[in-house]
């Protein structure tokens, strides 16, 4: 049961933007922009990295969600989701992106534990600082998304066609709130 | 030195923010609804929690910038801050600010970490339910920045003064980008 009376029976993040439109504007335009805006990283690769720091921060609606997200856009699609959650350095997935993910994976556990040399190893596999920079900024952000999830105590579904249906909704339609129906009076 | 190439030599978030304006307009957004927006708990509790959680995560240019923050607009000013930051258990602030900063340092380890026994404590020492949302959201969002700028290893000043003339300006003018002069050509 979440920890404050929401105004929906919506789960996870869901019920969050709900309950306070104020905040779930910025913070849907930043996944909008983060995770679907231009950017030479694919959409599947940053959900994946969305998904793993999810995973390692042990929320499991965002973790979900993201990881059904990461599967519908990445060649591979669930298969190499969860080989990546479960042993990133030996999933089948670019050089680049496993640099990738060691950054996030350091950037869950403290800004400060990413160096020079996790850095440098992006960069000789084809990274760019514009990359590193997304990386660095995607995995911070679910380090957010994860405490404001769970910090709440929002429910999770257990049936996976739940996250299965918000994601192909994310991935359909984005993260921004639909536009109001004109035809639709109410 | 940072990890990647910035535009300019601005420290901290401010580089990040002026390297990826894409990003900035919702990161900067978030800010201004969070700390300076319509709201019960006042600017400076809520610039507390920001510097008292970059503290936790020893994020020094967020917490030296919110500190300063914090004290601008606190009773009791810098004194105040440097009691909470070293045990707020016993610093000179209401119950209810206390609770939420027990909250805010159980988002700093992990969303899971915070309590039914937490929430119940701010409760009755008359914290509201959106007061307790802001509080998550804002410790959680520390969380993110400190990571954006630790990540990229920005570089944070040496001189107080610096920290002093930035919190002036957030104080005064908010976070938002100051919109452009409409009597300046270029």
């Amino acid at each position: 049961m979440p920890h404050i009376a929401l105004n929906s029976a919506e789960p996870g993040i869901r019920g969050l933007l709900r309950y306070r439109p104020q905040t779930a504007r910025p913070l849907s335009e930043l996944c909008e922009v983060l995770l679907r805006g231009p950017g030479t990283l694919t959409r599947g690769e940053r959900e994946l990295i969305a998904a793993y720091v999810s995973a390692l921060n042990d929320c499991r609606y965002c973790a979900s969600s993201h990881s059904c997200c990461a599967a519908a856009q990445l060649p591979g699609g669930m298969a190499v989701v969860e080989q990546v959650r479960a042993d990133p350095g030996r999933a089948p997935v670019s050089a680049k992106l496993k640099a990738l993910l060691a950054i996030s994976a350091a950037v869950a556990r403290s800004g400060r534990d990413v160096t020079a040399e996790h850095v440098a190893r992006a960069r000789a596999a084809g990274a760019t600082d514009v990359e590193i920079h997304d990386t660095v900024l995607i995995a911070a952000t679910f380090c957010m998304f994860n405490r404001y999830v769970d910090g709440l105590a929002t429910t999770a579904p257990d049936d996976p066609a739940a996250y299965a249906a918000g994601a192909h909704r994310l991935v359909t339609h984005g993260y921004l709130p639909s536009p109001p129906d004109p035809g639709h009076q109410d």
